[in-house]
């Protein structure tokens, strides 16, 4: 059976004449004899709407009766994409996680999807039905609608490919594809025809948001081949597949950044053995994400000063942490609201010598300071001022002839 | 197993404070020691929006994915009300119809429930729960989800009083109880104790409105008693119950009307036999309900009139399907757009002579013309003009006492 996934995110099924739309696109589909499983997102805006009435009645609602009412938004798109293709002239129905079950397990609100139960759905293949499945949502064991992370129907979409061993797996957005950097920020942005899953998880985990990262790394380690592309244009999208697959003679892909990042420093701390640890585990114990971390080791004295990166929006809880922490000792915090993280990515490097050297020349070129740097396998990462953002960006692409063809 | 059963409508769940309302409710008989099952409908005014989310698509929009859709409202009301419950220290939960599951037959939109699965929720209740339970829905054989009418949470909440022997069934809404007639039309207009099932019919489908006539046709059925009564009052309600059980010296319990009826008259319809099957058979075959109908039948003459009501919403339709029907054949059309249909309600009439006597008169000696009579074993009905309707209501509930005790 020649099975393909198609994957439809909130902004593409937004409105109703969107989803007349998609019915559109699925029925191209089965026009040419695919065997189509499709996978829905809730209504774009929809799950913050139903999250808000939770909000009002407690910040602390329980998870269990979240995810019940969470869920209705799929549920709610499932059913109109169903009808709409019924109306259209095919057999096709909405298959609510339940139904089918997607078996999941783990904490409500972010539980894990362990298996997808296929008998139901071939049978409802083989008999020419389309189905519509509920993405984000599965049961767990005790009978009950567990949700996954936020973004979680691309996963549901990537985990439907390997369990029903599709061929394809398509993932319908708002944008055309992976950009080599965001086209609101520059012109010279290009789309990437083809990206090797460890770049996209940079890319993704940087801000490209196109895919949810798990969702990417699912894909990766069940080696399914993933096309992105818009819902509302006929141009090829982007290919996320094998390193090996990525040919081409750019040694980096694609520039990402952030916007919304605060550097703290914590200047004249007394040093000792574990220092570090006790700053950090409070952060880490309310969930505050630390970014670029750098210790100035200073030989012979008894302070350091250690400099890290958050969200700009985890800045006033941390600073409470910080200042609250009676198990360190330190002589000033100094903040800085004003950074941007700027990183490079690109398999290409890890055999390409002197990339770290080209990227701080191009930006020195420019007087751009550097503040943090930190580097992975397929990544290297600057912390600049936040003024510098646009021009850095547009340096890089340049410098790694980015506009070139990819 | 003390268990009673506790609904709760659209009204009562409306906005999210009124939740917490509802909570506290349902709490205060939990501290009674009785093992509370909860139905509640959706939010007011989510069914319809939800509903005109598939009408935007079409208005031929598949019922089996309606369902889907329309099932969400009651998903989300009562995981809020379980998430409540839990926050203020009760464990429940919400139960899904396909949870239970609650077993419908019939068609999408319009199922009935043929069974109500009791082992979980009875375990559940046996643990300390309290469980939540969608109204309006189940599933069929096909594991799909399906809707009752609309209105249906009432009958679902009697059918789990039915399944699982409830002592009591509560229908808390938005009002106190049953009137003798519309507070809104008059002042005298007083809450009854107690009315019988057949009392309520009659009164539910003359426009009462405060529960779905199917439901209490399924209490008296299952003689299950019901206490009508508002969440946001502590008075008592209206018991509905058995015939036998309703005591008082009142004859006429309630006086109901509508107020969007119009009068259609045929006159010198061809008279042959059939004539009024002929008549009638599109209306039927369109939804349009004949209400009253009077026939005068012309000794000798070859033509007769004819006259009935309908809902006004209805007349346009009404009017084309006459004036297009083949195969009858009459004069002309005299529509009457300003009439009202006042009825007198009592199980007491059955054994009182004169009750539609001392009615007529009532309404004569006020000069209040009556254009047409219909009458039941319980109740009678007269069309009058509907700028009386107001007039005829008072006179009639002082004539019968219905404003002394009941």
């Amino acid at each position: 059976m020649k099975i393909i996934v198609l994957k439809f995110g909130g902004t593409s099924v937004g409105t109703l004449s969107k989803i007349t739309k998609v019915a559109k696109v699925i029925a191209s589909y089965a026009k040419k004899k695919y065997k189509v499983i499709v996978v829905s997102s809730a209504m774009s805006g929809v799950t913050n709407q139903l999250l808000l009435k939770t909000k009002k009645i407690s910040q602390n609602f329980p998870n269990e009766e979240k995810d019940v009412i969470l869920s209705t938004g799929e549920q709610i798109s499932c059913a109109l994409i169903a009808g709409k293709l019924n109306l259209l002239g095919y057999k096709s129905r909405s298959w609510l996680g339940w139904q089918l079950p997607i078996i999941t397990r783990g904490k409500y609100s972010s539980s894990r999807i362990i298996k997808i139960q296929k008998t139901k759905i071939i049978k409802y293949l083989k008999s020419g039905g389309i189905p519509i499945v509920t993405g984000f949502q599965g049961i767990n064991s005790d009978f009950r609608i567990t949700t996954l992370e936020r973004g979680g129907s691309d996963t549901s979409a990537i985990l439907c490919a390997k369990f029903f061993n599709a061929k394809k797996c398509i993932i319908y957005t708002d944008v055309e594809g992976v950009y080599t950097t965001d086209p609101n920020l520059t012109k010279s942005a290009k789309k990437i025809n083809k990206i090797s899953y460890e770049e996209m998880l940079e890319m993704a985990s940087l801000g490209a948001k196109v895919m949810q990262p798990a969702s990417i790394q699912e894909a990766r380690l069940n080696r399914i081949e993933i096309d992105v592309k818009s819902t509302f244009s006929k141009k090829s999208g982007t290919t996320i597949t094998k390193k090996r697959n990525i040919t081409g003679k750019n040694i980096i892909r694609g520039i990402s950044f952030t916007k919304n990042d605060a550097k703290l420093t914590l200047l004249g701390v007394k040093d000792k053995p574990g220092i570090a640890a006790s700053i950090f585990k409070p952060l880490y114990e309310n969930s505050i994400n630390v970014d670029m971390v750098v210790q100035n080791i200073s030989a012979g004295s008894k302070e350091t000063d250690l400099t890290f990166t958050i969200k700009l929006e985890d800045l006033y809880k941390t600073r409470k942490l910080l200042e609250n922490n009676k198990s360190i000792n330190f002589r000033k915090l100094i903040v800085n609201k004003n950074v941007s993280k700027v990183s490079i990515v690109g398999v290409g490097m890890i055999t390409t010598p002197g990339v770290s050297y080209r990227m701080f020349r191009a930006l020195a070129k420019k007087k751009i300071n550097i503040e943090v740097i930190s580097t992975s396998e397929i990544k290297i990462s600057v912390l600049i001022n936040k003024k510098n953002l646009k021009k850095s960006v547009e340096i890089l692409h340049q410098e790694f002839k980015l506009s070139s063809s990819l």
